[in-house]
């Protein structure tokens, strides 16, 4: 069996040595231009050529959850595209997405700013039923957002494109649903793939129709969210504020207008990392798996994006 | 039935105005010296005077979760002393905890800092295996607090006075137990009830025995942590950073060696703040109980001091 790797921006060493390890009998390296066919490969943006040069691939596995990367180049016909289901990350978006909402919710920067000059002054505590979360998008990491959120009782719910049901989630779907999901939101988080549908959804009019003192969580995509709208309903006081993981140009440039606002929390598109054991474990089961020929969960529908 | 509300630091308006429209054949009010006596008394901090003049309550009610303040005095014998059981408290103390856990495993301050200076570099992710989390307390509070870091992945461990099971918790008990629990966990929590027993009990011993690169929270009471000890671990290296909600002095001086710290992050007392509307109800429904005859759940013993 060959298994070749093609990834932009993951050093190649850990995984060759770990994926020999993991499967003896492979030949495993890195992808040159002219490589000869391979039975399987690991893939992170790669170059078109790579897909032009290995059309009988049994299955190609994208390093991570979103393949919107993958799905605009011309891939082979046939060959099955296998995301990243969770290897950790699900947990790590959870931690994330909470972080950001009980910081925001218990007002713990304010206090350690009074700390910090020397005060000691309390404020009204908020109450939970005026912060329900709204959550977009309930696949893997929705759900599981969603579940944790729960966890700290808030009030949750869930919207995505096709009706899905989550204990302790009120959800809504579809277009026809959406504007009622806003409404019942304050607390806005963001974890849709990045298709047609979903780019620039977090614009002036959804932000609108959240509710007043919205607060907007990032974790998706940089093209799901129009910057200046934001910008303009937190100077208009619509939205008190939000953490951003993910911007429209990555690494988000030094004078862009979100680094250094006092009411914008930045991260490098670290919310929730690949890990490579619990992503090398994955990948080398469903190797397995195709082997003994079973099928697979993870394999991305190109027509829907995700 | 009289009510008397003897309670320093707490507004009583609101609290008269609610016991009266939930308990309508009530006679409410703030105690004076010299009232009649009362059926039962809401109390935070009263005065001993206060303990003299009503020896024939059927029930004091303790307006928050630690009755450290209220054992100090000489209370009316055989008046069970009721404390507040939970009353929103515990999701609060999940909340903080989870909070200060998630922001040091992930840097998510060295990101944001890296961020405001324009940057955008990546650190390798911290494994969860490396930071197991250490629960003083295994009451009301320290069980929610552990479930909480469980249902985040974390490997939890808990140590109580007296052996508990909890699912997801490893757990020690007792002196004896104390060595074996500081050494499996690298960030503590402190939730126990302040007793002659725990007083001092976060000291430069129990910190060494801590796994290196420890991490502090304490939102249980000042008196708990030797402050000069933690200061001293930080600069030493063993210890590094701590979230602290109680100080041996509260306020907490504006010039304290705590304020401005750069690995100290500190809140005032607010980690669990008591939620007026939860409080009352619990407390309505004990009076409720007694009248009824019934027993009643939270009596503190005074001998174990909670």
């Amino acid at each position: 069996m060959k298994i070749t790797f093609c990834c932009t921006d993951i050093k190649p060493g850990p995984w060759i040595e770990d994926l020999r390890a993991a499967l003896p009998d492979a030949e495993v390296s890195v992808w040159q231009p002219g490589d000869p066919q391979a039975d399987y490969a690991l893939v992170w943006a790669p170059p078109q050529q790579f897909m032009d040069e290995q059309p009988g691939l049994k299955a190609m596995f994208n390093m991570g959850a979103g393949v919107d990367g993958l799905l605009r180049l011309k891939l082979p016909a046939g060959v099955p595209v296998v995301r990243i289901e969770d290897a950790g990350m699900a947990v790590q978006m959870a931690e994330y997405v909470c972080h950001a909402v009980i910081r925001h919710f218990r007002e713990l920067d304010v206090y350690e700013e009074d700390m910090a000059r020397g005060a000691w002054t309390f404020r009204k505590p908020r109450v939970r039923s005026d912060f329900p979360v709204g959550v977009m998008g309930l696949g893997v990491l929705g759900q599981r957002v969603a579940q944790a959120l729960a966890h700290f009782e808030f009030p949750v719910h869930g919207w995505s494109r096709s009706p899905r049901q989550q204990g302790g989630v009120t959800t809504y779907s579809g277009a026809q649903g959406l504007e009622e999901f806003l409404g019942a939101s304050r607390v806005l988080v963001n974890l849709l793939p990045l298709t047609d549908e979903t780019r620039d959804i977090l614009n002036a009019r959804t932000f609108s129709q959240l509710q007043a003192g919205a607060y907007v969580i990032n974790v998706a995509r940089g093209a799901h969210l129009v910057e200046q709208d934001l910008l303009d309903q937190i100077d208009a006081g619509h939205v008190a504020g939000a953490t951003l993981d993910v911007f429209r140009t990555e690494p988000l440039p030094a004078d862009h207008a979100f680094r250094r606002h006092p009411r914008i929390r930045l991260t490098p598109h670290a919310s929730a990392r690949t890990l490579h054991h619990d992503c090398l474990a994955q990948i080398t089961g469903k190797i397995a798996a195709l082997e003994r020929g079973e099928a697979l969960t993870g394999v991305v529908e190109g027509a829907r994006g995700y």
